[in-house]
C-alpha cells in the first residue's frame, strides 16, 4: 500500500466508532419515498446527508424535484488532470410493513450481536444508507488525512429510487455537465459472501405492473351469487395460475423471444464460484431451491426472467370468516428481466396475457409502475480492474466477478444520458433480508467497506481516463 | 281477514313511524361479532333488544355464553292450549370494509329515497336485524290491542350468526325445554320480488376454511430470489386456478359423490318463476351470469355446490411498487353445499386437494371456520300452508316456494336438537347488498312485512298442533 493510502486506512480505523454513530442517526431518518406521508422525512433525510457532506468539506446542495429531493456533492481539490469519478446512492428506503414482524424498531438504528458479530438492524441498512456511507466515511477520512482527494468526486443520492425514480432522467438530463465523469460507481451490490468481495456485472431489467380484475358492481353474499356470477378472486387466480407451466416457463406469449443463452463458460464460471444453493437457502430461509427446469440457481438468478405475484388482495382478509364475493381482485405482477428483452413489449405482452384471458362481463384496471431494462456492462475497463485489485487488498479473498437478479435502472441511465459505464461493487449480503422486516448490514461489511473505497478513490488516481 | 287481525293491522299502520325509528335505534349499534374490537358494542345491542322485548311485555332474559349474549323471550298469554311458535333471528352484523364504499355512514341509521321508495342503508339493515324486527313489531301491535297474542311465542334472538354460532349448539341443547315448540319461524330470507313473498324450502350449506402457504422464512426481495426459490403467492395462484375445470366443474376429488340431481319438475318450476338472470345481473352488478355449465341459474344457485375463494392476500397490497416475494400467501375459501354433501368429508377433500400440490419445501397452515350441511324442509306442513296463505293476503302477488343459495345452519340445529321443523319466511330483496356497502331494506319490505307477521300470528292459532 502507498504512503497516501495507509494514514487514510489508519485514520478510518481510529474514527470507526463515529463512522458506527453516523450511520445509526442517518438510520434513524424514516425515508419511506413510497408513501406519501413520510414527504417530510424523505426531505429532512436529504437535508442530514446534504449537511454530512458540507462538513465533510464537499460543495454539497439539495435540489428539488417534483418528487423527492437530489442531493450533489462535488470535490475538484484533486486538481482539473484528475479522473473524476461518479459515485451513485439512494437515501430513501422502503416500506416496514409487516411491522410486528420486526424484533426491533425498524427506525431506532440499533447495532445488535450477531452471528458474524455486530450488525446494524434497521430499514436502511443495507439498502442503501449502509452502503452509500461507505464512501462517504472512506472521503471524510481521506479528506481528514490531507485536506484533500486523490480523485475529482461528483456525488449523486437520490431519494426516489424505491419509489419509481421519477426525476432521475429530467435531472441527469439537465445537470448532465456537473454531473459529467470519468467512470461510476453505484454501491447497492451484494458481495459473494462475507470473505469474498465481488464487483457486479450482469444486472436484471424490470417491469412492474398492477392489474385488478372487476366483476360484480359491488361485493355479493356468497350464498346468495355464489355460482351465478363470476367470482373475481376464483378468475384471478384461474389466470394467474396459468402464467407458468409445470417446468416453470413463463407462458406470456413472447415472453422469450429476445431472450439469449449464456455461453458455457459463463455459466461454468459462475457454477465454480461456490455453493450458491447452500447460500440462496440460507439467505430466503426456503427449505428447497425451485423455479424454471433446467438452469442452476445462478444461472436462473443472473441470466433468466421471471415473473413475480408480489402482491394479492381480493374479498376479506381480516380474521375469521366473512362470506364475501369481492367485487374485484388485484394482483401486483412484476417480471425481472434479461439481456436484450424490451421492458415495453413485456409489459404489453403480460396485458395481452391477461385480456385474452378476461371472464365474460368481467374488465381488467391496468396500473403501470415502470420498467427498466436489463444491463451488462463492460468487464475489460480498467476502472474495474483497479477496484477489483483494491477489493482484493482489503479482503481475505480476492474479488470475484458475479451477476445480479435485482435491478438497477440507475446504471442505464448513467449509460444513456452520461455516457458513462458503472463499476459496480457493495459490500451487503444475501442475507441481510433488504426489502423485509429486519433488514440489516454486517457492521464488518461497513467496516471493510469503508477501508476498499478509500483504496479504490487510491486505485483510481493512477488510471489516465 | 278476522274480527282480530284487522284492527292489529290497523295498529301497524297507525304505529308505523314508531316501527321506523325503532329499527333505526337499533341499526346505529354496531353490533359486529366476528370482530373482538365491538364485544362490548355487541353485548350493548343485546340489551336494547332484550329491553325492546320486556317494554313490549314479553319475558325478556339476556343469557350470557362463552361468545356473545343470547336473548330469549316468551309470551304464554295465549294460554296452555295454543299452539307454541319459536321465532328466530340475530342481532349481530357483519364487518363493514371496504368502508370507504358506503354512500351514507354503515351505523347512522338513515332512511333515504330509492327507486321504491324509502330504504334503510345501514349495515344490518336486511341482514338482519330488518328482518326480525318485523316479528317484533307484529307482535307489539298484536299486545297493544288485545293485550295477548294468539299463540304461545318463544323468541331466540343470536348475536353470533355472522361469527361462526359457536354458542348456539351449547344454548340449544342447554335450554331444550324452553325453547320447545310446535313450528319454527326464521327470517333471514329473501322474497322473489318486491311483490311477491315467497317460503324458501332448500338452504345450500356451507363450509369455511383459510390456508396459508408458507414458502421462504421471511420476506424476499424479488431481485435477488426472483426464480431461485418458491414464490407462495404464485404457488397459491397455481394451486387455487386447479380449483375449476373449463366448465365450472370443481376439481376437488370426490365433491360431487353426494351430490344428487334435482327432478325436471322442480328445475321446470323454478324456471316458471320468472327471469332469474335478469335478477341475479340486476341484484350483482354483474354484466353476465357465469357458472357451471349445463345448468340455468337458479338451479346453480339451489341445487349445485360451489368453491369460491373469498379472500386472497399475499405480499405487498398497498400503494405502488414493492419489489417482495412474500414470505406467505393466504386465501379464505368456502364451499356451498347441497343436499347429502357432508361438509366434514368436503373440507377433508379440499385439504387433500391443497396438500396434494404442496410445493417443495412449502407447507400449508389450515384453519377451519365452521362447517354447516344443507338443508331441505317438509314443504308439505300444515304450518307452511298457513303462513303461505298469509303472506298471498298481505301482498299483490301469492307466495311462491323457493330455494336459496344461502345457508342458515340454525334451521338444522333446529330440527336436530330441538326437533322442530322450520318455516323460513323473510322479507329481503336479492339487490338488498348483504354483507356489502350500502345494505339496504325496502321500507316497503319492512312495512309488508310486520302486516305478514301478525296475519301469520293468526293463521297459526286456528292451527291444531
Amino acid at each position: 500500500m502507498s504512503n497516501s493510502l495507509n494514514p487514510v486506512l489508519e485514520q478510518i480505523e481510529t474514527n470507526f466508532e463515529g463512522s458506527i454513530e453516523r450511520l445509526q442517526s442517518f438510520l434513524q431518518i424514516p425515508s419511506i419515498s413510497t408513501n406519501p406521508e413520510f414527504k417530510t422525512e424523505v426531505r429532512r433525510c436529504a437535508e442530514h446527508v446534504t449537511n454530512e457532506l458540507s462538513a465533510i468539506g464537499l460543495d454539497a446542495t439539495l435540489h428539488d424535484t417534483i418528487g423527492h429531493p437530489m442531493v450533489v456533492a462535488t470535490d475538484d481539490s484533486a486538481g482539473p488532470d484528475a479522473p473524476r469519478v461518479l459515485y451513485y446512492g439512494h437515501y430513501d428506503v422502503q416500506p416496514v410493513e409487516p411491522l410486528d414482524e420486526w424484533e426491533h424498531e425498524p427506525f431506532a438504528g440499533v447495532v445488535v450481536d450477531g452471528p458474524r458479530g455486530k450488525r446494524f438492524v434497521a430499514r436502511g441498512a443495507a439498502d442503501d444508507k449502509g452502503q452509500l456511507m461507505t464512501f462517504i466515511e472512506a472521503i471524510r477520512a481521506w479528506k481528514e488525512v490531507h485536506g484533500s482527494l486523490p480523485v475529482r468526486v461528483v456525488i449523486l443520492l437520490e431519494g426516489e429510487e424505491e419509489s419509481g425514480s421519477e426525476s432521475l432522467v429530467p435531472f441527469l438530463t439537465e445537470h448532465k455537465e456537473e454531473l459529467q465523469a470519468d467512470t461510476c460507481i453505484v454501491c447497492d451490490t451484494s458481495m459473494w459472501d462475507v470473505d469474498t468481495p465481488a464487483i457486479t456485472s450482469r444486472l436484471r431489467g424490470i417491469v412492474y405492473v398492477e392489474a385488478t380484475l372487476h366483476g360484480p358492481s359491488h361485493d355479493l353474499h356468497s350464498g346468495g351469487y355464489g355460482g351465478a356470477v363470476v367470482n373475481p378472486a376464483n378468475a384471478l387466480a384461474k389466470i394467474l395460475g396459468q402464467l407458468h407451466d409445470e417446468e416453470g416457463r413463463i407462458q406470456i406469449e413472447g415472453f422469450y423471444d429476445d431472450v439469449q443463452e449464456v455461453s458455457a463458460e459463463q455459466v461454468a464460471q459462475w457454477n465454480n464460484l461456490g455453493d450458491a444453493d447452500a447460500l440462496t437457502l440460507e439467505g430466503s430461509g426456503a427449505k428447497a431451491t425451485f423455479g424454471e427446469k433446467g438452469y442452476s440457481t445462478l444461472e436462473r438468478l443472473w441470466s433468466r426472467p421471471t415473473c413475480d405475484i408480489n402482491g394479492l388482495l381480493a374479498g376479506y382478509t381480516g380474521e375469521g370468516a366473512k362470506t364475501v364475493i369481492g367485487a374485484k381482485a388485484m394482483a401486483k405482477i412484476s417480471c425481472r428481466l434479461v439481456a436484450h428483452q424490451k421492458p415495453e413489449s413485456i409489459v404489453n405482452a403480460l396485458f395481452a396475457f391477461l385480456e385474452s384471458r378476461t371472464p365474460v362481463g368481467c374488465h381488467w384496471e391496468f396500473k403501470n409502475f415502470g420498467a427498466s431494462p436489463a444491463i451488462a456492462v463492460p468487464t475489460e475497463s480498467p476502472w474495474l480492474a483497479a477496484a477489483s485489485e483494491a477489493l482484493s487488498t482489503i479482503f481475505p479473498n480476492p474479488a470475484v466477478l458475479i451477476g445480479t437478479g435485482g435491478s438497477i435502472p440507475v446504471v442505464g441511465e448513467f449509460q444513456e444520458i452520461l455516457g458513462i459505464d458503472t463499476v459496480m461493487v457493495g459490500f451487503s449480503l444475501d442475507d441481510d433480508l433488504i426489502h423485509a422486516p429486519n433488514e440489516k448490514f454486517e457492521v464488518s461489511c461497513f467496516h471493510r467497506g469503508i477501508l476498499s473505497q478509500a483504496a479504490i478513490l487510491e486505485a483510481y488516481a493512477n488510471i489516465t481516463p
